[in-house]
């Protein structure tokens, strides 16, 4: 399983807008790929307008390849990317461990 | 629930060392301490040397005050501080909305 780990920048104005169209786009556009696995968002408390996306996904080309060049993202950017300040940075993570 | 995210980097070459060690360091300076309620260590696979360490607390004061302030938090830093190339970049994070 691999951790797609997005680091997003929104204005924080936007926040409860933003807040439900994320949660709108990942369960409509994302949830159906081929390999997900599940998700998580969370807002920093210490800088406004920061989140962090989580997803889990199968294998590492679920997300870089069947999602990413399908339709589905095309919807997800057009769902979310209007809220992004700057581009999301994303890189993918292995569990190293973790709590029994 | 609060998640502490640690964004870490490392010298790569000790990558082996420095998940060991971390692994040590969660479980025993960090898992006894009030309102820890679990953790993850992630590697990144774009960035060699980038960890993300993920600790879940029941309040963000378990973390700043009853951890940092408390000689446990030294230990911890004697285990894995040695290995860090930069200061941890830490932030925390409430929950916005998961999976089902």
């Amino acid at each position: 399983m691999i951790l797609e780990h997005a680091d997003l920048r929104i204005d924080p104005t936007r926040a409860a807008d933003f807040e439900a169209a994320i949660e709108r786009g990942v369960t409509t556009a994302i949830a159906p790929a081929q390999g997900f696995q599940g998700y998580k968002v969370n807002r920093s408390q210490e800088t406004p307008g920061r989140y962090v996306l989580m997803i889990y996904w199968a294998t590492l080309e679920d997300h870089t390849v069947g999602f990413r060049q399908s339709p589905a993202f095309t919807e997800w950017r057009g769902i979310v990317g209007p809220y992004f300040l700057q581009p999301p940075v994303v890189e993918h993570f292995e569990l190293v461990c973790k709590s029994a």
